[in-house]
């Protein structure tokens, strides 16, 4: 037997803490719940006595196949012997007797995913003995009916439904429609009532022994961690697995005690809007389950100061004092019990995108926290969420005046989503996963067990609950638009369909969500790009992390090589991306993909008949009269980028991409000849056969790249000086110009040996030609692993490096993404074979050990190297991250990736900064 | 002004060493024919006195421009003072003058390749003087219009055919066949009339200053160097392009002086066959070049015993001290001026594979050299030749006995090459590459502008010329079967056909050219792979390098693990392939492609029907169907390979690649729905669906290996249950079974962790079902760039490591093969761009680099980590050396190439043996 402390009482923080280290280890003890509720009754705020088993607990009890050990039990008995000490009752005792709630607790709050039992304590004996006490036997019945339905669904595995059907039987019986609205002897009734579901669902009684009540429900909470709802919303998370859950046992208070009662949730500042006023919701006489169940209409926290003035008074000032002690803002539980206050539970609350960056740039303003915090309390994934498109404001207007609003409802997590509604999580989330459909999931209200569903979908609605409500708290949590509380809509499950002001929606049907306004609308609403420039405290933040980026990212990279502090650039193919990209914040254009230019349908019959040219001389003519096509994009682009790098990749793709398709081609002969139709036949045969012979067995890893540029140097050479000629021409106009040529595909030195010399002189020749001067490089992309393999060699000539990572990822995994995507990565994502999509994030054991070598030796031959990265990875947080560590000089990504990839690279210079 | 010396004189041989470091420093000085010019005059053999301008001052003069320097021209100046002291003759004296020859000699023997002068000396007045001192006017205007001609076309560029054109007219006016037909006087005339031709051609007099032929011949001896053919013909021998060439100028001795003169070459051991007996030709009256060109007819060796009998007897004892003086067989050249012997030449001899491997062995034998000598005396290409197909000997019998042979010619260069005609080398070359066809040149008789034609066939026949005339030289070198002088040939080179006893056979038509047997037929001839076990000599050689490599193999790798001595294992599929790899000493099978075994069209159906069913268990009701046959395939195997292991892979391809063309399909439904037959149109409709939606845009990189048995696992699981069922049947029936299972395309460790529990479970479950135990293994190959990064990772789970080069090319270079050998890697490795073609040769630095690392980091996790390599660079020497470094267990190659491969591991021991 060992001598491992399991329990702590709450004023054993000093002990939990020495043990644990520190205020995380603390945390990671006893969760945030039990922590939290600790450190509240360590600065002497009211708080019911209580204890907490600990996580450690937890996974030993799931180690030894959930068995709670007598070492813990008896650790319980010792603890529980203390709290009926601090508060002078006993448990179990009929004359005065002790009720508690069991709670779980885990590190990372997990709002309603785990479970929860509350006035544990009540029998058929103790009922009696309270109701001799309190006098009050309505609420004693009320009480013990929820204990033993609770109890019965939580640790004993009964459905819900079970209960409810009584309980709604009674309610029709005595014709009422509130739970309130029944008598104590209803209630008793529904005890006795409940108490037979037990007995015919599990075969025996409900367990009478207060005792037998605590161990069983602690430990349906400790296995609560391993269900499934629990594993869903850790994964969604990012929250590990071995975490484990506290149990929190604590003396019951009662909101339910008459109308010197009441309870609440609360906010220490606006979690929609980050306005720096207290926001939140009470029920006189209920418990809290109600108020976060969203079955009850809920009043605004403010109706609090009539109703009980003085427990209001006392409670702003706990606010306050919370919110300065935690240095952030706090999501509060609270119970007035004839007239006392107690704090059942304070968290740093959940918010949405907005709040975040306002309450983050507030606080610092206040002095609460510094800029390096602030920027710490914003997640990417929020800034990114900030600019996501909205609906238009000019169609929202126009469908306002028109009537074309369907509904409205509680705006409980902004943005916009356009979707197909459907009425069920499991349907949902397999219309959204399997057949690709954009998603909107419709609810009366949530519950914990549809998590899975609200992820997959573009939005919610629910026709109940408040801003509180279980979907509430989610969607907000995870980004995704969501309106609740919309009571004009009527959902008939059974019908698959909703109807509001006589206008039925039925399954499968096209609707538009505003999570910011709180409006439906029918069909699809248009979107339109938030504008950066109008969010005045995220436009701070991102200048906040910029200069941390130029300051804290100054270090040695892992491979040796110096970090000069990451910056982000943007991909743009067209002047109005750059423009774009700089109003968002990029310092530089990281990728112009020239091809794109091709693609124009003025230009596509050039481009095709530079490629079926027979000669040289045509092609070169062809290629002549694309030319000032190119040379005007890139003037447009050097205009918008004025005093900033921009790198050009020369032509990529395979040249049958700029055919037409071959199978429809064939498709066309084949009936023309079965048909024995002659006019034009010809013509498309011979088409047909270019076009065959064009054809690669896997063309992303055919005549492409700096390989055609090898085999057809006309393009490349045309595409330099369409670039050299823009870039001497706008420096004439003033413009200051950094051009920087990349080539693609490289994946042997003397590839470039041969083709760079060539076009560096057609650079020369056209400053030559035009008289200016300019600087400028020429470079490489990185994605092939060869490239990346004998980067030393290759930096020899080439003056930068930009890891292509789609194509290094499609190499080094030997997945060709159009068909790996559908034919299996999604299940190895889905089983964990793979821990995350390679094409998201990026695989630092592969691909990025190829990055670091190429960075390492790249320097060691050419220390002044240029490093960068210009695939879709560019854009995403961990990418970054790696980025940051690898030493790159910048990330590039899509126009609307720059403020997260500039926030993003701002936590990484924090994350690694030297301590 | 340097103190370089830049001449060496034959007698100064011991300063050449001195300054060159050791013999093999002094071939790299003074080129092979000049070291072993000096050598043999230091032993005191009779050499004509001369001297070697140096490779150094060849590669000086062509860094200078072409610019023979004024010290190297005095140094030549000095030596040649000597040399007509030693002669006792002065060089422009028309009273006793010397005649010297102007000689190519690089350090590797290039024959033919460059350029050679005689007769240098002679002019009008020294021709007189000659005359008078000879009186032999023939001799000497014969040896006049020879100096003249030759020094038209080789240093004046005129081309042959101007003085060849000349000597026929003379010919036909003079009614004779022989140019020893002509008089003197016929000859002195012929002397004015080609130097007419030069005056003509040029503009100038043929130089009647002896110094000015010396230095001109000298300086075009030197430019030759970088001659085409020089160059084509190091580019195909691997000859370094810095060597350069040194000139010899030796004193002229003349064997065509009369009956008492001749001149000879002859090699100490048959070239061909390896017979420990002379072998060699000579004519009486005639100059060395006579015999060489093959133009006349020449004599064999032994038949000077009759005609210059002292000189003979005295030639003898020459070759037997000069081949226990170089312990190689040599190759020498001599002439014998009125009686008296003198040595031309001497190097080690070229041969034919089969004589290589003889004289190593028999040499062995004698004393004469090791073992480890012996091995490196052999190449692995000879080996390979020796392995090559052959006729048919019973197809051979059957054309003998009814007169399907065409004709006849000199065996020159054995083996079998079966191909359409083309008359010369330029069209045969195009034919061969572009064309890709497969072509036997014919040519009267070749020249080294010939080269690139001859390396390109697949054979070479001539109708002149003999045993060491050119074609017969080279092809003997390149291992191309060559038949020369069938002479019942006439080639008509304007009608572009050939006739022999009036079969007319026209360019383009098919023969079969056997150069083992000298015999030509029409057509196709059936070939017939050779059999190892006859050929002792090859097989003791063969045992002689295991043994070397199981003792000189053992040592610590690049990657710091152990290496244990390379063996060689085949890729084999069936038993049949397995009995032939034993029987060519594979000790192991490193490769069986199952899938080979759903390709057999009894199975195919099954296949489809089972990649077609739409519940699992369809699929496993058709995979229990094809369960006995690949049971049955495997039995076979193990039996093969008793007491060897045999490393089986599972399913590798993706599914598609077993159903019916997608295109044909389309055709027909596209004609049936145009033709409105409606029959069977649906169930063709459903099936073209089917294969649609298996279509990949890079089936490379798409589902298949390991990804297709997450996918699919029936297919695996039935594959391993039929390994392990086989496994358990032989081995009680007392055969020793060590099967191995291979996973193939493994990219991330978490792959094997799913699949390879579940597929040993299934393994030990045989076992226990059959009751048998023996030792078995599962492993993986490593061909995804990711494996090797991650392989510490990998050989965790993984009990071997077989690198699919093959794939692993593709995906470092990120080329797909069929596509980039077409569209651009041809180009590639012509222009240099990449040294080798990497799917022929690993690429050390990319590819090899990655294997080097997954090595190292596989052995780190797990010591015994049994690594091969099954692609096809298995059986190519350069890639055998590199898996040696690297510490591979073992190279897998096609069973054909067991030999090669066995060869080429003993030489890489002997190469990188600690010394």
């Amino acid at each position: 037997m060992s001598d491992k402390k399991w329990v702590y009482l709450y004023s054993e923080v000093k002990q939990a803490e020495a043990y644990a280290g520190d205020w995380e280890g603390v945390r990671g003890l006893l969760g945030g719940k039990g922590a939290n509720l600790a450190e509240m009754a360590r600065i002497g705020l009211p708080v019911p006595p209580g204890f907490t088993v600990t996580t450690e607990a937890c996974n030993a009890y799931i180690a030894a196949g959930n068995q709670l050990s007598d070492e813990m039990w008896n650790q319980m008995l010792a603890a529980l012997a203390e709290v009926e000490k601090q508060a002078g009752k006993k448990f179990g005792d009929p004359k005065n007797p002790l009720l508690v709630s069991c709670r779980s607790g885990a590190k990372f709050s997990m709002p309603g995913m785990m479970d929860t039992v509350l006035n544990i304590g009540l029998n058929d004996d103790t009922a009696k003995g309270m109701v001799e006490l309190t006098g009050n036997e309505r609420f004693v019945y009320d009480s013990y009916r929820r204990l033993v339905s609770m109890f019965g669904s939580v640790v004993l595995e009964i459905p819900d439904e079970a209960f409810e059907e009584v309980l709604d039987h009674m309610k029709e019986e005595k014709g009422v429609k509130l739970d309130t609205q029944l008598t104590a002897a209803d209630l008793k009734t529904l005890v006795e009532q409940f108490k037979a579901v037990v007995k015919r669902e599990k075969g025996f009684e409900f367990p009478q022994n207060p005792l037998d009540q605590m161990r069983l429900a602690s430990e349906a909470v400790f296995r609560s961690w391993n269900g499934k709802r629990a594993i869903d919303y850790r994964r969604a998370s990012d929250i590990p697995d071995d975490l484990g859950t506290a149990v929190n046992i604590v003396t019951m208070v009662f909101g339910n005690m008459g109308d010197d009662s009441g309870t609440g949730v609360a906010f220490t500042r606006n979690p929609a809007t980050g306005e720096n006023k207290l926001y939140g919701e009470y029920l006189l006489n209920a418990q809290g389950e109600d108020v976060v169940a969203g079955i009850r209409n809920t009043e605004k926290i403010e109706h609090m100061a009539k109703d009980l003035p003085e427990a209001y008074e006392q409670f702003l000032k706990i606010c306050d004092l919370l919110e300065k002690h935690y240095k952030d803002m706090q999501d509060m539980e609270f119970t007035v019990e004839r007239g006392r206050l107690w704090m059942l539970q304070t968290r740093n609350g959940k918010r949405t995108a907005q709040s975040a960056v306002k309450i983050a740039v507030d606080m610092a303003k206040e002095g609460l926290i510094s800029k390096k915090d602030a920027v710490q309390r914003v997640t990417p994934t929020q800034v990114d969420t900030l600019l996501h498109p909205q609906f238009d404001p000019d169609a929202v207007k126009k469908a306002r005046k028109e009537g074309g609003v369907y509904a409205t409802g509680v705006n409980a997590s902004p943005g916009a989503a356009i979707g197909q509604i459907y009425f069920d999580a499991d349907t949902a989330e397999k219309m959204a996963k399997e057949h690709k459909q954009e998603v909107i999931m419709v609810r009366p209200f949530t519950k914990p067990d549809d998590v899975h569903g609200m992820l997959a979908a573009n939005g919610i609605l629910t026709s109940e609950g408040g801003a509180t409500s279980h979907a509430a708290v989610v969607a907000r949590q995870f980004g995704v638009p969501c309106v609740v509380g919309a009571s004009s809509i009527k959902i008939d499950l059974n019908k698959r369909q909703m109807t509001a002001n006589g206008v039925v929606v039925k399954e499968g049907d096209w609707i538009s969500v505003d999570g910011t306004s709180g409006e439906v609308y029918l069909g699809k609403m248009d979107v339109k790009a938030p504008k950066l420039e109008e969010q005045v405290e995220l436009l701070t933040l991102l200048e906040w992390a910029d200069e941390i980026c130029a300051t804290e990212g100054i270090r040695t990279s892992v491979n040796g090589s110096p970090s000069r502090g990451l910056q982000v650039w943007a991909n743009g193919d067209s002047p109005e991306d750059a423009r774009r990209a700089r109003s968002y914040g990029a310092k530089g254009i990281g990728l112009c993909r020239t091809e794109h230019m091709f693609f124009d349908p003025a230009r596509l019959p050039i481009v095709q008949r530079m490629i079926l040219a027979k000669t040289s001389e045509a092609r070169v003519e062809a290629l002549n009269e694309l030319l000032p096509f190119q040379r005007g994009d890139f003037e447009g682009l050097f205009e918008a980028m004025d005093g900033y790098p921009v790198i050009i990749r020369l032509i990529d793709p395979p040249l049958h991409e700029f055919m037409p398709d071959e199978e429809s081609l064939l498709e066309e002969v084949i009936t023309m000849r079965v048909k024995k139709e002659t006019a034009g036949l010809e013509e498309k045969e011979t088409l047909l056969a270019n076009i065959r012979s064009m054809h690669e067995s896997n063309p992303m890893m055919g005549l492409r790249g700096i390989r055609l540029g090898i085999v057809m140097p006309e393009i490349v050479e045309m595409q330099v000086r369409a670039i050299f000629e823009a870039a001497a021409n706008m420096t004439k106009k003033g413009v200051h110009v950094k051009p920087e040529v990349m080539i693609p595909l490289t994946g042997h030195v003397n590839e470039l040996k041969l083709i760079q010399p060539r076009l560096e002189k057609i650079a020369k020749d056209v400053m030559d030609e035009k008289g200016v001067q300019f600087p400028y490089k020429f470079g490489t992309m990185i994605e092939i692993p060869r490239a990346a393999l004998t980067a030393g060699e290759i930096a020899s000539v080439a003056e930068f490096f930009s890891f292509g990572t789609n194509d290094l990822t499609q190499m080094t995994y030997g997945y060709s993404r159009d068909d790996a995507e559908r034919a299996f990565l999604a299940k190895y994502v889905e089983e964990g074979i793979l821990p995350k999509n390679p094409f998201q994030v990026i695989d630092r054991d592969g691909v990025g050990r190829l990055m670091d070598l190429a960075i390492g030796e790249g320097r060691k031959a050419r220390p002044e190297l240029e490093v960068g990265i210009c695939g879709e990875h560019g854009g995403e947080p961990s990418s970054i991250e790696f980025c940051h560590l690898v030493g790159n000089n910048y990330v590039s990504c899509s126009p609307f990736r720059v403020p997260v990839a500039r926030l993003s690279a701002a936590l990484a210079a924090l994350k690694h900064a030297a301590k």
